[in-house]
Formats: C-alpha cells, structure tokens, sequence
C-alpha cells in the first residue's frame, strides 16, 4: 500500500468534499442553478477578501493568465512600472510587462531575499511616473515573503498601482486588499483554494477600475467579464467543475474563519520551520512566507526522493536552485499530523542518505512542541 | 426522482469513466507520472486527427482563448484575413481578429447558411494577399456546416492557411487535418471530447508552424508551449484534472475508431432530423452539422421549458434567434435510447405546450426507423 500526500506548492491535496463535487456529472452553465451557484461563490469571494466589492473576475485559466490580464488590462504600452525579482514569478512579472511593451525597472534580489520597503520607496521616489508595482505576496520558488502591506502603505498616495499576485497567498494570508491598499489582487485554484488547476481569479480597487482599458485583449477581457459576472454569467463557458468545487473550498475556508486560516498556516509554518531547524537545516528566506518552506540541503533530490518512497510529495529548487533546497508547503488539505508525518518522513530520509539514526524524533519533537505552544 | 440529461451542444453528458477519474485525489504535474500521462494523450491525439505531427498544444482555457491563439500566434497587425461569418462563432472570429489589428474580409451570411464555396474561391481570388481564411465546421449557434474539406482544397495553391475552428467537430467528424488542408484546427474539452470546460487545444501544420511568430502574447503561446509539450510538460501548470479525464475520453473515441464515431453522430443528427421533421417541425440550416441540431420553432422556448421537466436540457437559440429555435446536441456520453427519450420528451412537451396528443409517438417511430437503416 502506497499512500502520496501532496506537499507541493501546488497542485496541493484537495478535500474529500471537493473531490465529491469534483466527481459529479456537469451542470449547464447558461442556466439559473449555475448562475445562483456562481454568484453564491462571488459573496464567499467577498468575504474571503473582506471587501463588498464586486470588482473582481475569473478566469478558466491558471494562475499565469490571470497575472497576463493585470498587465493587458490596466497598463498601457511604454507605461513605467517596478517589478520586484527576487525568484522565478518575480521573473515572470518582469517577462509579461517587457512581452507588452511596457517598461520595467527591476529591482532584483538575489534568490530568497524579501523586497527591501526602503529601497522600493526610494525608487518610487526616483520613478513618480511609475504606474505599477508587481510583485508576489508570497514567493513560490524560495519560500520568501513580500510585505504587501508595507508596499500597500507607500503606495497609498502615490498614482502607482499595488499589483499582487498571491497565487500562493490567497487562502494563506487573511488579505483585506481594499483596506490594505492592494489594488490588484491575483488568485490560482490549485493553491490554498484547494481545487485542480485551471481555474484564476483577479481582484481590483476602484482605483485601478478607473484605469480598466490597456491594450489589446480578447479572452482576458476585465472589463467584458465583469458586466457579466456580476449578472451571474461569463463573456466565455467558464470552468464549470471548478465553479462548483470553489463553492465547496470557500465555504470551508470560511467556515474556519479567515482569521484561523491564516493561524493555521503560521503554526504550520513555523512548527515546520522549527522542526527543520533541529534536523541541521537552514531555511531560505531571512523572511519566510507562511505558505510554503524552502529548506537548504546539498543532499535535496536525495532527500526527496527518499520522502516519496514513504508518500510525501515536495517540491524541489526551481532553475540554479536545483538540487539545492526542497519545498515543503502548508497549503491544501494538510492538517498538523500530516505535517508531522512529512517530518517523520523528512527524518526517515535522512536515515537512508546520511546512514545516521541520532536524529529520529527530533524534529518531530521540535514540531510538536510549537504545536502545544512553545 | 429528477434525472437530467445535457442536450446542450456543451457542456455535454460525462462519461462515467471520466466522472471517476475527475473525483479522485489530484497528482503533480512535475512528474514522471504526470508527464507519461500527458505524452500519452499526445499519442492519443495524433491518433484522432490521423496525424504523426507534434505539431499540437493544449492550453488550461475555454476554447475561445484558443480561437485568440490562433489569430495571435500565427497572423501579424495588418495582415488580411477572410471570415465566414454565419452565426455567433463565426462573429467571434472577426471580433477576435479586428481586435488584433487584422484587416477582416467578412463573408457575411443569414444565420443557419453555410459558406458558399465558389464565393469564397472569388474572394480569395479578389484578395491573393488575404493570410488565412477563418470559420468554423460546426456553427454551434445555427447547426450549419462550413465544408472544411472544399475549403481545404480551395486554399491547397494559396498562401493562405485555413484556420478552422473545430470546437464542436472535433470528436464528432473524423477530421484529418494534415490530409484534408486544415493548416490550424482547434478544439475544446467540453464538447465531443466529453469532458469539463477548461481544457483547449490547437493544432497546426507545417505551413502553419512556419509563419509562427505573430504578436505579443504570454499565456497564449504557441512557440513556447509546443517545445515544452513534445517534451511531457508545460510552460505553466496546466489543467492536470482534465488531462486526466482527456486520457479516458480519447481512449474511449479511438476505442470506437474514429470512422465510427462521425457513424454515430451522423445517426443520431438525421434519426432525430427526420424524428423532428415527422413531428412538423422544420431545421433551421439548408447544410446541418452532425454535432447539434436547431430546430425553428416559435414555442421553443416553452417547448424547452417542459423537456426541462421532463429531464432532458436542450439549448435555446442565441441573440436574435433567442426564443425562435431550440437546440438538441448529439455530442458527449449520449446513445441512441438517450435520443429516444428526448424525442419522446418532445412529444410529452408539445402536448403540454399545444393541448394536443395525435403525434404521440410519431417522432419517436421516425427516429427507429431511421436507426434500422430507413
């Protein structure tokens, strides 16, 4: 018997309630069953981002479309924007925006570092036409935090849109974008959603409503789809199974509290983050994002293969990381024995690749004990 | 107890085989597992357009963002293309193209034509620069056929690639593209290939893949996505859950042969023709598709209304002919006694709808008769 839990960042484990839905033959989507659902999945949205708000679209698209309609619709060819690269999906804000023509001052970190808040301030101050800042909440490929509401803050009076994807934040963090001053706000279901891939979601202030328009654009059309969602329908068939999953996942989100969503997470993180640390692992980021963890280790692939053969999936380095680190995140439907599992089998796996048993139950220990607390 | 059954030309009726994969516990799709499944699809596909081509890429989207694929990966702003515009599909190619800047020949026709094809010989001759021409083979709105075969030839000599969209075709013709001149084919999963939405695909020949280039695009790109495709894996996540389903339904066409699979829709399209043609009623195409039928009626929507009760979901006629037409789909996990039971389910509403019974059965009798060959 082999039993896989999921431990990436995504596509994570998803719940036994989704799955069921997930399983069910199709419903139409032109018909008012669908139309009561969808628009029942935008009130649990509202909620979930604490803003009554009705400015916020999906998409049957993954997580990469969405960030491509920020940029399509709200941004004009030759606008200034600043991009914070401090890992793969900073990278990729920087590849979408010169992709359409607009102009990218980068400020990059070297891999796992965190946006420095003085440094971006002090860019805005050189760049007042800049018209964006992208960035990512949550930093997939190290593990790494950005703090949006320290940008949300520096950019409140400024004409220069707070641009997040919180593909791997959305459903970690309790985001209020509207009182944080976030202005566009990008989701992924296959992340804390708890749902397959395939399915995005895009948020927006009324300030940046006032600048709906950008280049041209035909599927990832905001302003086409927001007539229409708010009625209930879409411009285009929208991904009908994952509507009916994201009802089940935003109930349970809300069920739990958003508050307690984001709780679970840090316990998760941190007890994680501790147990690591007493197995002799260092941690990436000097600043960790709650949602996933990217640990040091020359031994990695080793690691993780070891892990897999005993049923928890990680995720290793992405580019010049490779064979460097393994990702463990806290997303999905994991609860705190599964993690506590992934740990036991993270010492298992050291077992095999260091030949050294001193170890067993120590990071369990380190886990537990930050669960009871400490 | 209430049953119901898609009619609706999409979603359509999921086969229980599909259904069970959809329910279970996802996988990653950055592995050896996910990237076997996934090559093995290809395989699949080639097997179902009758092609050894690599040539072919699916994208986590509704079908139409591959309609938008195909006008930004393979035409440039100012290029001149020629659309046959008959029905809704048909006016969505043009307002995918002029929003790119295309110079758009439209061949306008009353919805429920098909393109003339000696019309479209003179346009293409009064336009030798004109670079692709675009249409459907099923306008889903009217039930009309576009003969994607004449078009083929008509455009074998010319430097103009014939861009068909195949979303309610494929899966229901045997369409060979690579031997019947279709240079850019492109499908959706929520149709005949009997899965959820979410999942499209677009498929090119070798002329096509040299004028590859186009315009600014991301998420929609084709150059990107066929490197990583023929290789196991994707630019950005992909819809795991549906490539899984795809695994299931492309075996269960190819399990059938192709051949037999346009057999069966061409049964089921002129069985229940001639049951509705029995019952009084007129079609509304001079040149009907074999994926949907659209029956004219000015009751239709009562007539849709009591099948609904009954249990069986047709569509309605779109824009102008909302409330003039109803719409009977033969595509997704529909036999023979399923029709039955709609064609039966029509008699019972067109007593309810006109207070009469003398066509009981009627319908239905035409309809087996034409299914033991008359």
């Amino acid at each position: 018997m082999r039993k896989e839990r999921l431990f990436t960042p995504g596509p994570v484990q998803i719940p036994d309630r989704v799955l069921k839905v997930l399983g069910e033959q199709i419903i139409h989507h032109r018909t008012p069953e669908f139309k009561e659902i969808f628009l029942y999945t935008r009130e649990l949205f509202k909620r979930v981002v604490d803003s009554p708000s009705e400015n916020f679209v999906y998409f049957a698209s993954s997580g990469t479309g969405a960030m491509e309609a920020a940029v399509i619709n709200f941004f004009k060819p030759g606008e200034k924007v600043v991009v914070v690269n401090a890992g793969k999906f900073g990278e990729r804000w920087g590849q979408i925006a010169r992709t359409y023509g607009l102009e990218v001052v980068e400020l990059k970190y070297e891999w796992g570092k965190s946006v420095d808040i003085d440094q971006l301030e002090d860019t805005l101050n050189k760049n007042p036409d800049a018209k964006g800042v992208l960035f990512q909440i949550s930093e997939t490929s190290t593990g790494a935090y950005h703090d949006y509401k320290a940008i949300g803050r520096i950019c409140k009076d400024r004409d220069t849109l707070v641009v997040a994807d919180a593909i791997t934040a959305l459903g970690v963090y309790n985001i209020k974008p509207q009182e944080e001053g976030v202005d566009i706000l990008i989701g992924g279901s296959q992340k804390a959603l708890m749902l397959p891939p395939g399915l995005s979601v895009i948020w927006f202030s009324e300030r940046a409503a006032e600048r709906l328009g950008g280049m041209p654009k035909y599927y990832f059309d905001v302003a086409k789809e927001i007539k229409k969602q708010r009625e209930g329908t879409t411009a285009y068939t929208p991904a009908v199974s994952l509507i009916l999953g994201l009802r089940e996942s935003l109930e349970m989100l809300l069920e739990e509290g958003m508050e307690n969503v984001e709780k679970r997470h840090r316990l998760m993180s941190e007890a994680t983050r501790r147990a690591v640390e007493a197995l002799g692992f260092e941690v990436l980021p000097e600043n960790p994002a709650i949602s996933v963890i990217a640990v040091l280790s020359d031994e990695a692939e080793a690691l993780r293969k070891a892990m897999l053969k005993r049923g928890i999936r990680t995720a290793g380095g992405q580019d010049h990381l490779k064979g460097k680190l393994f990702r463990i995140s806290h997303m999905g439907y994991l609860d705190a024995l599964d993690h506590l599992s992934a740990i036991g089998a993270l010492e298992l796996a050291m077992v095999e690749v260091y030949g050294k048993t001193d170890h067993l139950g120590v990071g369990v220990k380190a886990f537990q004990e930050r669960i009871l607390g400490g």
